[in-house]
């Protein structure tokens, strides 16, 4: 695949991205170490400063290095990476390098030592907000500090997890504009 | 349209139906008055108990009722139910009675007051389990107490909201369960 060409996205548009509910690549970096994992269970949670809650389980590999690190990048990928998101799910950083392992590209984040992943159309870096649910929920409240998209991506084929292995792909985008009051566009 | 046929759903599986971010339709009822709202900003927490997180403004008519009752249901429409989803979003319960006003039945739940929507494919009876983050993040926690699904829907065309006045429409389902470790399943 072409490499998608993110460029900076303004983070209050950040909803757009996120809101649908895709599966998400989380990347993570501490003392040397880099790491990706999926995830699933995540929400807006505010536009400005633009909030981002996600459930982290302790048991995975990356949870430490973004709970010592208090940075992430939120990756979004798209159906052409479909066979690696399922591979990255189903392997543990312990064992592998997943950059390496199943062809994706780290590239240097601006504001977190996290690296985006190249071929993910969408990148959100994130600082640690508030981490007074992480004990009880699992609950990381992220700020989105840095937001990197390609826009030309008008129609992103995102994976949504059903579970059971099955994945729904985004598919047509309607337009109801013309139905909405000014104020809640 | 036919109205879906619900039947009771096991509580484990309510990911299935809201771990892919479709915009659902709160309902609640509180002293004689119900109310619909719409909501997208919402995530999975927990399978067992199942436990589901939304963010809900204050400025809504429906915070009150879902404050003061601490229950509500969660119902997922489909692409049939667009008009009445955007309708039920730029409309406020103040002004007029959203089930009459555009066409959604109510009918009665088994485990709270506030009503299932008979026209939407599942509805998931909720109570409060943890408000302590409603304060500041207006994060509800609640555990889904009972579920209903229609279970001949299969791929249900739900749907996401992308800002702007725009939603994805769900696409097909892809199944990579030969790809998934057994314990991920």
């Amino acid at each position: 695949m072409t490499a998608p060409r993110k460029s900076d996205f303004p983070l209050i548009d950040v909803r757009q991205h996120l809101e649908t509910g895709p599966i998400v690549l989380v990347t993570s970096a501490w003392k040397g170490e880099s790491n990706i994992m999926t995830m699933g269970w995540h929400m807006m949670m505010q536009f400005d400063p633009a909030l981002f809650g996600c459930y982290i389980w302790s048991g995975n590999h990356s949870y430490e290095l973004i709970r010592n690190s208090q940075e992430c990048v939120i990756n979004v990928p798209t159906l052409e990476l479909a066979d690696q998101v399922v591979a990255v799910g189903n392997s543990t950083g312990s064992d592998v390098d997943k950059f390496g392992e199943f062809g994706l590209t780290a590239t240097a984040a601006t504001r977190v030592a996290a690296p985006l992943i190249a071929e993910c159309y969408a990148s959100f870096e994130c600082h640690l907000y508030d981490s007074k649910l992480i004990g009880d929920y699992g609950l990381f409240i992220w700020e989105v500090v840095k937001a990197h998209v390609d826009r030309s991506v008008e129609q992103p084929r995102t994976l949504h997890y059903r579970g059971g292995g099955q994945f729904m792909v985004a598919g047509e985008t309607l337009d109801f504009r013309q139905q909405f009051r000014p104020q809640n566009l």
